[in-house]
């Protein structure tokens, strides 16, 4: 398979359109103010099932054929992806078959069951998910749906971008969280092929900094053992997404504990919505390096608002 | 002074726009589902100083001649019209005054004199905060804007209700929280000259449910003493907005303290907003009359997303 090109990202739009929000863009006099810069907030928390997975999900799951849908398809996923999936295949009236560690948040698993997904569960270690993965995949024939190292996925993650580039036209910078890399490979081929004037900026914690060593480096670095309160920015760079961040990110900025949550709780109360901590590190890295946004137009890829409010991070 | 007509609100409209949102109106698949209702949030959390006070602010500084605008304005208020106030004073090039208990919250404290209000503290008791007032306003010579007892803020309350409507149309219901009846009777006048069959149901605490018991027994009931967490429904109907909601509210209905959290945690969860304590008596509304509320087509006024995120109440 060949990677996504503008096309591709064309037809991922129109694909999901009747089963996605266009997610609207949110400014903020008074962050605008506090940063002298001009910000705009892609505002994916507002996504179905809270999170801009549901684009690369049903991106995915429509793309299938229905012989490759029929016996249901599968993954491993600790959380958004996994919600994502099961209400796409619910969607195409198909499975979800679900791998989670057993530690998964009681909120994320039940989402999950809410859309009708069916949970294995496991060790919370990867050698375990993809182990137990296999074995769920030998039993139902299910087709496999990695959370971002599928171009389909990363299509689909894509069209958020796409959107933001439509409705902000003209901006210097995008700056987008980076876990895996899927939600970052579309953002910067949507950025590439859409507004190829805008530079893209990830934003990493700085205790799960695998893609920055990665970046710098020029080559990859898996995530070990990350200890940082943005969930969604855990895992590892994939074998697609890898590839394409090299050629197409700006830079990579990392941003501390500290950073994120301050940030959060920054755009909690100047936006008055709900974002979770993976998508913060978004203006942690605007808080960090003002002098280079100030006067400039930047996109801020909020990634996903599934927050548990009985456990926040202050 | 004679009782807003049409066109009074029609004028405040135009008056405040320049300086006031149009606030989007927000829909959620899956509570529509929970209480198979269509439900539409209209969300002045979003509003400039994140609460609905700052369209009457508006509209009461703007309607004011040079003359009389001259010496400043000048309020008692615990809070959010306070910040609005100043806000608006600001825009208009004079100085507000501001009369604030003693154990106000730092939160709102701040967003007063971030607007360049000018604040007198006092005792937290009513006859404290109007003899201060009284003695600022002799000192002074500025003009007294009180919070809704007022028909040029009650104008520009009803504005909110006047674009939900356009929105909107067709609603069958509109619920509207009740603190001293400003909103509400710009609610119940915009939906009575505007959308002229959606009946409108006030909601307010159990815990201070003067409004109710005045609309119950037909005759003004003060608010004593309230102990809810809605600290913006603590204060007593006034002289003017009394008989605007004994001419036109449908029904007022009161809810506990913990229905009040847990709509309040249920709209955070599904809208991904912020909305505070006061907004949150309207969904819990719903929640307590599922029945009357079934296939029918209800408008929520969410009022203001002004919360101080180290003292949530759960």
């Amino acid at each position: 398979m060949k990677e996504p090109d503008k096309q591709n990202i064309e037809e991922a739009a129109k694909r999901i359109a009747p089963y996605v929000h266009r997610t609207p863009v949110l400014t903020s006099q008074s962050l605008n103010e506090m940063f002298q810069a001009e910000l705009y907030f892609k505002c994916e928390n507002f996504q179905k099932t809270g999170v801009f997975k549901s684009r690369g999900a049903c991106n995915a799951v429509f793309s299938l054929t229905e012989e490759q849908i029929r016996k249901g398809v599968a993954t491993h996923s600790s959380g958004n992806h996994a919600a994502a999936l099961a209400r796409a295949a619910k969607l195409r009236n198909t499975q979800a078959y679900v791998v989670m560690p057993e530690n998964s948040s009681k909120v994320k698993i039940e989402a999950v069951k809410a859309y009708g997904g069916r949970i294995t569960f496991c060790k919370p270690t990867l050698e375990a998910r993809e182990t137990t993965l296999k074995e769920v995949i030998a039993e139902t024939g299910a087709a496999e749906i990695h959370p971002y190292d599928n171009y389909r996925i990363i299509e689909g993650q894509a069209t958020a971008t796409k959107e933001l580039v439509e409705q902000q036209p003209g901006l210097d910078y995008i700056i987008c969280p980076v876990g895996g890399g899927g939600l970052l490979s579309g953002t910067l081929l949507a950025a590439h092929y859409f507004s190829s004037g805008t530079k893209v900026i990830a934003a990493e914690p700085e205790q799960a900094n695998d893609a920055f060593l990665s970046f710098k480096t020029k080559s990859f670095v898996p995530s070990v053992n990350p200890d940082t309160i943005a969930d969604g920015l855990r895992t590892s760079l994939g074998e697609l997404t890898f590839p394409i961040i090299m050629d197409h990110v700006h830079d990579i900025m990392t941003v501390s504990e500290n950073d994120i949550v301050e940030s959060m709780k920054l755009i909690w109360k100047r936006l008055k919505i709900m974002v979770e901590t993976s998508s913060a590190v978004t203006l942690a890295v605007i808080k960090n390096n003002a002098g280079l946004f100030k006067n400039k137009k930047t996109g801020i890829i909020l990634s996903g608002g599934n927050v548990d409010l009985n456990q926040l991070p202050w």
